[in-house]
């Protein structure tokens, strides 16, 4: 892989950290300059040696840049391209590391014109429940997936660009279009958060709350975890795709009311099947669990 | 605590296997027994040291013991508790580790007549995903709860002596009413299993299951990997905690109702109270989450 000259990451938390070290770890990149609005976050970053300095501004950062990663709350993602539009090198190729992709295309088609054949989309599947650059570390995409959603006018050798970048920290990149991408994720990501927020949610709002809590196994735990996630992004990600989650929502709770009909009816082996089937398939597609 | 002199286990596997297990190493039984109909269990009971001898029924493994502790899948607790009646000496405690405690209560008074005050429901909280006698381990029950649910004609020294038992194990005992335990029990379990199952089941029926799967990250895993657990055990558990499981999931949909309106009305404020509310209490209740 070319080595990258300057990589401007716009955004130096978990995720724009960690690339940032991997890339360093594997001798892919000269020099990284980071941007952002957290004053602190951005010092501690160069501390740690995460990056190699501060740009003073957004439009200042990308100049120069060989390549830049959006790695900002999404929210921020139109200003963003908006300020570094004017001084982004007609090179660059600019990558994102959204958790939704339809939306992502739709802004950066508006804002970067032209420019927006070098706009690849990613998106990295690494967890994310801790933030900050603090928790960054070079291995966080060791074996993990990046899925990019290149568009018809995506140029090609951008896309290769950011597949060898994202390889070079050892991940495995796969690709989808926007809309399949979106859905996918619908299912197996959004759709669990927000299950796992209502479930903390609904037995929060109890008066035996605290007893409720102190009851809880490592089922739950587990079950849970993911409603610690960040409440800013998953209200983001819940609106960005809202219709695809919309539909998971409605197939899920008629699922829900089957299975309730089902116990209603103190129908055994109806039930028993669901949870085989369950079972199974959970064991064929990710494995046998292990205790603890 | 006062050694038992003969214990017999009325299914070895995990659960009562590792009941065994941790007495023995804490040098607080003389001898245990199995009971069982899995003649090849048992014998790798006897081989692992878990048990000494394999009773040969039901009615003589629980003669002379001073403690019988039901541990079978909880739909043979009826006929187990039938065999061993008429053999069961007048100072023998009984206690079981069934997930649901009103229909044991309400079995154990049926079928065990004036014996029932020295039978203490009981149910240990510690992982059961895998199963088996060879996953059986000493320290299952460390540091994990146990949930006694006496009623009020159960006998005061058999509750303090499953009690003692229960804390020899390294366990913390608490005491809960029936009916109490049954509730709390469908909120932070029964109900936690039965979202798994469906989660996973309406996805693995979709036509592109094998993509949908292929794509799942660490907080899918997590969130299903109770789904993994015995489909027999669960539907007994859902039609024995029937009504308290059908408030549950009836309290749930309308949760899930109340977040579809607010994705539906584009509500991204509300949506971050109730994913901060959660986030907060997960927190405040089971501690920080920590990635990985």
């Amino acid at each position: 892989m070319e080595k990258i000259s300057k990589l401007a990451i716009c955004g130096v938390g978990l995720i724009g950290g960690s690339f940032a070290c991997a890339l360093k770890q594997a001798g892919a990149v000269e020099r990284v300059v980071g941007v952002g609005r957290n004053r602190e976050g951005l010092e501690q970053a160069v501390t740690l040696g995460v990056i190699d300095e501060i740009a003073s501004s957004p439009a200042a950062g990308v100049s120069d840049a060989d390549l830049v990663l959006l790695a900002a709350p999404v929210r921020q993602t139109s200003n963003l391209l908006a300020e570094i539009a004017p001084t982004l090198p007609a090179t660059a190729v600019i990558s994102d590391v959204g958790s939704t992709k339809s939306d992502a295309v739709e802004i950066a088609r508006r804002v970067l014109g032209p420019a927006f054949a070098r706009f690849v989309p990613g998106h990295p599947i690494a967890g994310a429940e801790t933030s900050g650059v603090g928790a960054a570390r070079a291995d966080l995409f060791r074996g993990r997936q990046v899925v990019l959603t290149p568009e018809a006018d995506t140029d090609a050798s951008a896309l290769e660009r950011i597949r060898a970048v994202w390889e070079a920290c050892g991940a495995e990149v796969s690709l989808l279009d926007a809309g399949t991408h979106d859905a996918i994720f619908a299912s197996v990501s959004h759709l669990p958060h927000l299950l796992a927020f209502a479930l903390v949610d609904v037995l929060a709002q109890r008066d035996n709350a605290a007893q409720l809590f102190s009851f809880c196994g490592s089922g739950f735990r587990d079950f849970t975890r993911i409603a610690g996630s960040s409440p800013e992004m998953w209200r983001d990600i819940a609106l960005a795709n809202r219709d695809a989650l919309l539909r998971e929502l409605k197939s899920y709770r008629n699922e829900l009311e089957k299975l309730e009909q089902l116990i209603c009816n103190g129908d055994g082996a109806s039930l028993e099947q669901v949870f085989s089937r369950a079972r199974e398939s959970r064991n064929r597609y990710l494995g046998q669990r292990t205790l603890d």
